[in-house]
């Protein structure tokens, strides 16, 4: 299923709009793009060009059906076919990915996680099974697994980024704090929680008005 | 203390060295940018810029000394100061990020969580204590807390960052799937995950090279 070709900027924002939109959907049946762009305070040039993507323009006057644009939208996030996906390190941050709930909604389904501690194997985290990293090429193959996290310490994250490469995994979702180097074709989308954090930190320290902020 | 301008990029990708250079600090005492980069699979000249913005040059033959780099980047990412921050919303993934030790390598000091589950009241999750959220305000203020992270649902991010804000927080990590809106001077990082996934799967469906990678 080839789909139209959507920025990644407008791909961003899109679960963000499909969900507000499933909060709204019992309370009203229309929605303009002016609407929405209001609610996010977004230009609604933006919003309408977002839409545009994945929907034809809404009608004039009453706008866009609420329900028809969120099966659109579900439609171009691909959340109607889960993702399988495997999850590799098994400490506090894998486990608290394992638990979160809401990634059913995203369109992937964590089929297991791996870890090298032996205390780990056979336990479950969020209903999902640890297994020994050993199996994690078995299971890759076997399950034709198609994205990978990464939550692994740094020192361990580019060996696993190649043993999920090596088996035919084309997505990676990396938590580990470095730069992961990848064939063509493959996609990396790092989630450095210590980059975010030292951005927020220079923010604080550098103050917004001249003000330290800092004791 | 004002400090010189780091562009965010750089901002970065500064913790990914420094964690680095921690990693091989016991086992050698010099290392080049060239040598960086090669580990990244970075372009040196990037490397060398970012290194320049908080350091001097690398001394010519011998490069720089780790050590001395270690303490550069360190101060430059204010991992010397700790911010005083909170979180709101001790569901799965607020508590995950309680528990996540690695928080206090990255210069924030996370005082308290808040929820408005009176069950979790009184708790502990990482050691620290989950309080009534009509405490906030005062707790903030009392406290002088500088950084909020936001890990409630998403239909109450906008009120929690507007009392946040409304208290003086200035920095905002925001893990709800919205868009808040907030005024000048005050920072939000998003830490989208719903946006992340959609861009993996987005790359998977439609394949590297051509090839339908879903079922």
């Amino acid at each position: 299923m080839k789909e139209k070709n959507i920025p990644i900027s407008t791909l961003r924002r899109l679960p963000v709009y499909l969900h507000y939109l499933n909060s709204i959907k019992d309370k009203i049946s229309n929605i303009s793009a002016t609407a929405i762009a209001e609610e996010f305070g977004l230009n609604d040039v933006q919003v309408r060009k977002d839409l545009g993507a994945v929907s034809g323009s809404g009608r004039p006057k009453t706008g866009y059906s609420v329900t028809e644009l969120i099966a659109q939208l579900e439609e171009a996030l691909g959340y109607g076919t889960k993702t399988k996906t495997i999850l590799v390190g098994a400490g506090n941050l894998g486990k608290a990915l394992l638990s979160y709930s809401g990634f059913a909604d995203y369109g992937i389904d964590i089929i297991a996680a791996f870890d090298n501690n032996p205390a780990l194997w056979g336990t479950f985290v969020g209903g999902k099974p640890i297994l020994p990293d050993i199996d994690l090429e078995a299971v890759c193959r076997d399950k034709k697994i198609m994205l990978g996290i990464i939550t692994v310490p740094v020192e361990h994250a580019q060996e696993i980024c190649d043993r999920l490469v090596a088996c035919g995994i084309r997505a990676i979702w990396n938590f580990a704090p470095t730069i992961l180097r990848v064939p063509e074709g493959v996609m990396v989308e790092n989630e450095n929680l210590a980059s975010s954090l030292a951005i927020l930190c220079k923010h604080l320290r550098e103050g917004s008005n001249g003000e330290d902020y800092l004791e």
